[in-house]
């Protein structure tokens, strides 16, 4: 098999940890396996750029900063291949340009355009372990640019589609993707198997394992995934395209995000496109909204608008709003920031009627009001109080029976 | 003017130093000149690295090594650009492969072959300071090399070379370059002017200000250059070609070398080729001879041969000396290692006779025993008892009456 297998920041945050990933990847060339790895910088290194930068000004340059920020990988890479190396087995470092992954033009947040790969194909058919520099790339301009958080997850699924690689391995320091949060219910159970639009659901939603971008990516391209730990030899989560087996399950994970916040603009005026005015000015100053709800007034003339953001953008949705109501003759605009959103997640619910239905009666005989609502095809979240957060998220995993191994 | 700076990694050890070369610069360009700068490390890095690697493996990988070592550069070249910057000046960094430095294939001790600088000399006509990370280059097939120790000050001059700069500015811890180490003589006085094979004797000599290899480049593209601290605002010492007045002085500045060891084989039978035979066997072994004394026996049937190396080879030296003694019949091999090189050095003496014995008598008349002689056109040297180093160093210094701003 070809084996693309990316380490994140804490599997080689020490020397130690770095050894036993080169023993990991000795054990898959010894059974016969060819290995391109892909590493993040060492844990901390990142950060410790981006500290460095603030000490010299509050507005570092993009350019600089990607320069910067790239090392931290190129030394990440270079003491990995040594520590292959040194179990005797051929390693070769290459840097995001010699891997030949062009990005557009967007320091700091990259885009991959194409990945060549063809040097480091050249190496693998000589037997050599390519061990491959994560997050970064270079423009048509040959500038090094990096490509945002969960970056070196991106680059090893564009590699692994370059070469063509049977599977894509994200080494991370979780055992793989569970039906919730372990920290928070005990029964959570690890899912097998999940398809990629699942997954791209409980990444948005905040199941921090792998980042949306990269999860896109391995879909559109047909990339399989599996997410396992790189500390023990469990199989972890398989990450791939959805099948009739997966679709027999109506619910497959609990997903929470504690980070939103909601704005609500108070007596708007019944007029025509309003709402879509306030959505475009909320837009153009790049807040994120995620779910919006309009209560239409008793008396016809003036409705309450609310709109859920993330926490980091709640004091500048509210400015917007402020501004937004007093122009338009609305009563005012108010911030709750005390709110979570709660979310059932499965590909089965496209099949499986009563979904949502019996998510709003678990909550609601527990006494936990809905604030609001929203769902897609695949999903349904509820936003509540946040002090409910952990008993919502046990009583819907209790209701939906996630703890139990679906039959097959 | 078009001036060339170099930062070694105490000038821009820490962000407060990197501002305050920043600042420098600023100076620089209010003042209407083009700048290029070349930046080391911060200090301390590139030990890091070197330690990191030895933690993985005793015999790190040298194409490796490079591009992790190479990592330490860009750092300090990106942060500094971010400094100008933020004074409100054009700034941008430059890797090796930006500036066009390409070198031979030897990785960790690579040579430069050729500098083409053209985007860089782009930027500097559109006003840009051009920031360089110093040490490194890329080889043919476009492989991160570096340029070993001193590698900074090599790509200063090369780069400044490439750009025909007036002048190529080494700025360091220490004001300049002095008559002798002012840690031993007090009245030991700054050069304001010095030539290139002076300061290529000094250089090879110990006087830690610059490499050799970098006074060498610089004296064969005729590349002005000038050592000062970037501490303060002194004007430095300046390095060219010699001119009449320096040959007025006869002796420029005394030097010392407490790191050699002699090595003596005794009794070797006199047999035309044997020395020939032994100094391929040392010079095959890489290790650097740096005196040669042979004494002929009285009977001329056998001789003793001495040779001094530095300490760090010495243990070598004396095992192929050994070896060659028991092949070819000599009676024995012996290391001494509590000796010392002083040396006086000036292109002054090409024209002024009597040098060399003026300083065996100022050695003479203070009863320090002179072991080995070696001379060359601007230098004497004296191999000595290494607890007369600093009276030595002292003797000469008053001697040749180096206290003295030479008359004009």
């Amino acid at each position: 098999m070809l084996i693309v297998q990316k380490y994140g920041g804490t599997s080689v945050g020490t020397i130690e940890r770095i050894k036993s990933v080169a023993e990991r990847i000795k054990r898959n060339v010894d059974e016969g396996h060819s290995v391109v790895v892909v590493v993040s910088a060492m844990s901390g290194q990142t950060d410790g750029f981006i500290a460095l930068a603030a000490e010299v000004t509050d507005t570092p340059d993009d350019r600089e900063m990607d320069l910067m920020l790239s090392s931290g990988e190129r030394v990440s890479a270079a003491l990995t291949a040594m520590a292959i190396q040194s179990l005797g087995v051929k390693a070769r470092s290459f840097t995001g340009r010699q891997v030949g992954i062009v990005t557009n033009m967007a320091h700091t947040r990259a885009r991959i355009e194409s990945v060549s790969a063809d040097d480091l194909k050249t190496f693998l058919d000589e037997g050599y372990v390519a061990v491959v520099a994560g997050f970064q790339g270079v423009n048509e301009d040959m500038e090094v640019t990096t490509l945002g958080r969960g970056g070196s997850d991106l680059t090893a699924v564009a590699v692994a589609h370059a070469v063509g690689a049977d599977v894509c391995e994200i080494y991370t320091d979780v055992d793989g993707v569970y039906t919730t949060d372990p920290n928070m219910v005990a029964s959570a159970r690890k899912l097998d198997k999940i398809c990629y639009d699942e997954m791209l659901e409980l990444a948005s939603l905040g199941a921090k394992v792998l980042y949306s971008r990269s999860v896109e990516v391995a879909k559109n391209y047909n990339v399989p995934l599996v997410v396992r730990s790189s500390f023990n030899d469990n199989p972890g989560t398989l990450v791939v395209k959805e099948d009739d087996e997966m679709e027999k399950v109506a619910v497959s994970g609990v997903a929470y995000d504690r980070n939103q916040s909601k704005v609500t603009i108070h007596g708007v005026p019944d007029k025509p496109g309003l709402a879509a005015m306030l959505f475009q000015q909320v837009a153009e100053d790049n807040i994120n909204v995620d779910m919006i709800v309009q209560n239409v007034s008793p008396d016809g003339k003036a409705t309450d608008i609310s709109f859920t953001v993330p926490n980091l953008e709640s004091a500048r949705a509210l400015k917007v709003s402020e501004g937004f109501a007093s122009e338009h003759g609305a009563r005012d605009a108010t911030l709750v920031e005390d709110i979570a959103k709660v979310s059932i997640v499965g590909v089965g619910m496209k099949s499986h009627s009563g979904v949502a239905a019996a998510m709003f009666k678990a909550l609601a005989e527990n006494k936990i009001n809905i604030i609001m609502i929203s769902t897609s095809e695949i999903k349904v979240s509820c936003v509540i109080d946040v002090k409910y957060t952990e008993l919502a998220v046990r009583v819907l995993h209790d209701a939906f029976e996630l703890e139990k191994e679906p039959s097959a």
